[in-house]
């Protein structure tokens, strides 16, 4: 990211900032010069962790979208990198109330905020393959039919257009990626609320045998870095005003693969370590959403990204990363305080 | 409806149940020999009044789905004509918080105590065209993207996927109807809250001007009578098990007409009368859909169905039936009261 520009003393708000995402995001952010506030409610089952922003030069603020004062943390804010969410499939099935809070209730309260305190801020909002559910065709571009599998897929899509609607109404500068599985370090690897390639590193590490559920899935992998780097040329593209607003897209990352592959490929990047395959959880398999790949062409096309790091090298590094630090990344963060530099 | 048959002893739950649709629903279900339980919050803004159901047979009960305990209301429902929610276009982006908390939380609490206490009962959800947004193409089918225009699109689409995700998860006969333009006798009249059809009646009946916005844009308009017949051949198909679970379906009506061709019918309808052609207020340019018509053809071949009442006869018959009641109309029904029979 050394070589972005243009983004020194700009004011940005990343929610959803001490997260896997966030968090790589704010470090990005930090290299190029920008104030960076991370926003964080700092929830357990989230991928929070203060230790993410370690070194980034973010402004943390404990804070949840639900409940917080909203107005003085949007004040003069260039850009919004909006990553907060509720993204459990399983848990929102669980408890769809709280999904929709989080995903619905507190995005409404974020955009009135900035609406209010920074008219002329661009946002890039973190969104979901997820709501397009099980593919009608492969790969899957931004015209799919959207047809939730779960509550969270309702609910990711609602904040999406909520999101869009500043643009179609009131003609803020918004984009929504919709983003697959992404991975590389600082990901939820405790447990597989964030992906299951979570928890299969966690195993990996563990010289454990990890579960593949099914296998014969294909699914397209983002490395981290790749999706910061979309998330930057997003907001580029934004203030530049050439043309993205109003508009999701669609993220992928290299060729998909089959999970059964995948977890070979995970194996060897680890230089050693098993996995079982097994059917899939009943639970599971009623909101499974089969093979999936995504058409990003109109996002590359827009905007001139693409994905830099293929899938073995990404794993390769994600474990790496992960190898020293397993154990302070396998118990959830303390929640304790409210503002923290 | 004298000719349906398989309603009698069956107990049925509308939600809605006071309002314009609901009512007319409780109406002919009372005829058919239903036992019906009318659930409204009789909440100022909607199309709620006793009044509408004099007669029908219905019990009314006066609660909110967004508080009430739902559990005992749902107790050993066969059915459930779920036609409550907030439908204001305008309203909803003045306040998307209530928009989200009645056509969102409140569904969900709805779902759960219906999962609860009436596993097997069949759902018929009202739901709307609004969330096509301005229509790519004419006439709209299932498969036209979901582009909401304005909050109540994005929190109409949430509702209908998570009543379709009970099928989709949890097996439960579900059909959701995407309504467009419906009219007919206790329909809002009082103002343009429910459609600007309303409103236009009532200056007709007032002897004063009504205002046509735009006017060349082409709608479709649905009569109850045929929106009341549609909901209960939907019901009747999930009840037979005849591959409508699962589907949203639109509904249309007559043919479309221009706004303008509209209002010169109604004159007609009326008798006498006038208008005057405005230019589209601001706030309301920002979120029209321009012209819509449905294709509906899914649901005539999945069930049967067609609509019977012609948009002049309607008109005739909605002007006549409002002509000694409009007084009665022009005021919110009072809001006291627990439970009436």
């Amino acid at each position: 990211m050394a070589d972005r520009t243009g983004w020194a003393g700009r004011r940005v708000l990343v929610t959803g900032g001490a997260g896997f995402l966030g968090s790589a995001l704010c470090h990005a952010l930090g290299q190029a010069g920008a104030e960076v506030i991370a926003l964080d409610a700092m929830l357990p089952g989230t991928g929070a962790r203060r230790a993410n922003l370690r070194g980034c030069g973010a402004r943390l603020v404990v804070a949840d979208l639900r409940d917080a004062d909203l107005g003085s943390l949007c004040d003069r804010v260039d850009v919004l990198f909006n990553m907060a969410g509720q993204t459990s499939h399983a848990g929102s099935q669980k408890d769809p109330f709280g999904d929709l809070a989080i995903n619905g209730h507190a995005q409404l309260r974020l955009i009135a905020a900035l609406r209010q305190a920074a008219p002329g801020a661009v946002v890039v909002h973190a969104s979901t393959r997820q709501f397009y559910g099980r593919p009608q065709r492969l790969p899957v571009d931004e015209t799919h039919p959207i047809v939730p599998p779960d509550a969270n897929g309702v609910s990711k899509f609602a904040a999406e257009q909520y999101w869009l609607l500043e643009h179609r109404v009131h003609g803020r500068p918004v984009t929504a990626l919709r983003l697959t599985n992404c991975y590389g370090p600082r990901m939820r690897v405790m447990d597989a609320r964030q992906t299951f390639l979570g928890i299969w590193i966690r195993r990996l590490l563990e010289g454990e045998a990890f579960e593949v559920w099914g296998g014969d899935q294909l699914r397209d992998f983002s490395y981290a870095d790749d999706v910061v780097a979309a998330f930057l040329a997003a907001a580029e593209s934004l203030l530049a005003g050439t043309g993205t607003a109003g508009r999701p897209f669609n993220l992928g990352g290299d060729a998909p693969m089959s999970l059964r592959h995948l977890a070979e490929a995970l194996v060897t990047a680890g230089g050693s370590g098993r996995y079982v395959s097994r059917e899939f959880p009943a639970d599971r398999a009623a909101i499974d959403i089969g093979s999936y790949h995504a058409d990003d062409g109109a996002f590359r096309a827009a905007t001139g990204w693409a994905p830099r790091v293929g899938l073995r090298d990404g794993l390769r590094r994600t474990v790496d990363w992960f190898r020293p630090r397993l154990t302070e990344y396998l118990t959830e963060d303390e929640t304790e305080g409210t503002t923290v530099r």
